[in-house]
């Protein structure tokens, strides 16, 4: 990553040209008045790819966004907070597909170029009264300074809303991403009750928009996890409408290295956004496994470790129990031999070659009160290397979720 | 199961014949005064089989066992909780040996023929001195009544002691089997941080015993979990002795079966009695999945159920949220179409063909409020049933692994 080429900027999805939203209060959350309802609008026709969950049950609005995205073009997408519109059967198939339909209509929109999705409790069908009047509201609200409010509608427990913008010069020209994203519980690899979108006046051809995709939730919003339970809604959309003027990636160039690795840059800030903020996180871990056989070891390792209830309870109390990051790493599924293992908190570190160091317990305590707690782990068996990020799991994550519905 | 066939009788490992015990207290755990040292002593040379984690980081002791059960024999077991001999390398081995040594001497047995094993913090090394004087303690007082004192020894984090004794009558013989275990913590399919002893004075061959004791475990230690971590000491062992005089077991035959189904029986309810023991637990989950196309995915299933961190903190706060169960089911890779999926928390149906039923909020809370919660999924997908078995997450599960070693 060479996040040298990439400047921070203020804002989020409305970032790049050519994009507004907004975020209302359709009444879907139990706590009237909130935003629950968000639009993403693009003046131009984009260049779209979606990645999905794994679940083997999928909500109902990742099929009709499935099936919408085939042709690799959308030019808006809806959003709900409050009702996930999951296990719904035939009656949630067709409320996505009406909701859809009816923020098509309002921003006179083909139907099959807007995307739908929905976050929240499972098992409920949507109160589509109030559903589509929220359209009616945000549809007539859609503006270039929205990006925040839609923000903060898409989100549940999340304790902030997410957002983020970068630019990036490509073929002379300045190209800006946006991105918004929502968490907090259920974040899993392979995606989680997680909704990430990122939209960019990027011209790029859509099966190499797709393939950056790919690529960069890769390095991102699969290598998180609060909880490890995988969600029923997951998903990450990106939409790019050429508007920056910057001649179309079409080829796997200088150019489309650049805009993958953009996309990667600001899916990992986002990602670790969701990680620090997971339900009842006072902290993000970060751990990184070097010295893996492959890459795959890698990840499976470091996702392993940001995983264990055990050790993310020990980071919450501080404690350097790092016997649970090489039990974790252990049951992974990574190849490895014991024996070769070196272990770091931060920058203490605490076993070589599989054997305890004496450690100072107090700097390591130190290390594990700061807000962001780093974990190495040198599997000293070759040169790939993964990070993965995820939280301590707390009191409050028990709390959040003995009550979530009632 | 046809538990008709068995009586559960009081006592533990030395109900059957021939067994003796001891648990004492050796200063190993840092509140001193607990016992923390077991032996498990048979008079006569017992068949002998184990299983053990499938961490890649497996703790010295195991490596021990495993050699000296590789003549199926033995006749005799130590054990020390506080300290799990686990990622301390040559030091580690040396260690493990010398226990196994020491207690061997002391019992006038071979060194072949005892095995070892330990439980407690990752990373230290064994204070060996303790150890030997406890292991010379121990081996004074092994007693025909010593099965409680071992089943305390053997205690971590878990808050009772777990033992159990059950009779089946095999060719006209009365069989006796005893069992004890500790959990809590990093109880996970797959076995985890977790020791089971399974005492018998059943004749059968090594072979078949270890068959016996792979079907067991399959039904019961595997199906359990408390927080999805699986350790590097996991281990159950089972010691045949023959002193109750039946025909020794050396076919598959109805004998065969008998004893089988005693010790499948005996581990279901002690692995019960783990989950139920789960760090912070206040309720017992028991999750079957029936109309699984085949017995994997219906265990798949089961235990994704009872391994959602998101379903166990509903069932902590009672809360009916059973999309959580479908979700889990849904990740957990079996195969089924949601259109066909029934759910049942406890007697109440909450969802028919994946589609929510309008259930009472109250009779669910009721379900969801007992000690013991049952859930049940039929995938509607062919005629395999599995049962797994967890416990809630808490608020004290966070305090007891927050601050586990200091």
């Amino acid at each position: 990553m060479t996040s040298d080429k990439f400047t921070n900027i203020a804002g989020g999805i409305t970032a790049p040209k050519g994009f507004k939203a907004a975020g209302v209060a359709a009444g879907i959350k139990k706590k009237s008045g909130n935003k629950d309802l968000a639009i993403i609008y693009s003046e131009q026709m984009a260049s779209a790819a979606g990645v999905f969950t794994t679940n083997k049950v999928k909500a109902a609005p990742l099929m009709v966004t499935m099936a919408n995205l085939e042709d690799g073009k959308a030019q808006g997408i809806v959003v709900n907070a409050g009702n996930a519109n999951a296990c719904t059967g035939e009656q949630g198939k067709e409320n996505a597909l009406a909701m859809a339909g009816a923020a098509a209509s309002k921003l006179g929109l083909g139907e099959k170029d807007m995307l739908v999705t929905s976050t929240g409790v499972i098992g409920v069908q949507l109160p589509m009264d109030r559903i589509i009047t929220g359209i009616t509201k945000a549809a007539e609200a859609i503006a270039y300074d929205g990006g925040k409010d839609a923000a903060q509608a898409i989100m549940t427990t999340d304790t902030y809303a997410k957002e983020l913008a970068l630019k990036v010069v490509i073929g002379g020209k300045e190209v800006t991403l946006g991105a918004m994203a929502k968490g907090s519980g259920m974040i899993h690899p392979n995606m989680a009750t997680m909704l990430g979108f990122v939209t960019s006046d990027a011209a790029i051809e859509p099966g190499l928009l797709k393939q950056a995709l790919r690529y960069a939730i890769d390095k991102s919003f699969n290598m998180i996890t609060v909880d490890g339970d995988t969600s029923t809604n997951d998903m990450v959309v990106v939409l790019a409408n050429g508007m920056a003027g910057n001649q179309e990636i079409t080829a796997e160039n200088e150019d489309y290295v650049l805009f993958r690795d953009a996309l990667a840059e600001i899916c990992i800030i986002i990602a670790k956004e969701i990680a620090r903020d997971g339900e009842g996180a006072t902290k993000l871990i970060e751990a990184t496994v070097k010295g893996a056989r492959n890459i795959e070891d890698a990840r499976k390792a470091a996702k392993a470790i940001v995983g264990s209830n055990l050790f993310k309870c020990a980071v919450f109390g501080a404690d350097a129990n790092w016997g649970r990051v090489i039990c974790a790493v252990g049951y992974s599924g990574a190849e490895f031999d014991a024996s070769n293992v070196d272990i770091y908190l931060g920058h203490v570190k605490t076993a070589e070659k599989g054997v305890p160091l004496d450690f100072s317990e107090e700097e390591a305590k130190e290390v594990l009160e700061q807000k962001e707690v780093k974990v190495l782990v040198d599997l000293g068996e070759g040169e790939a290397e993964a990070t993965a990020w995820g939280c301590d799991l707390t009191y409050d994550y028990v709390k959040i979720n003995g009550s979530y519905r009632t």
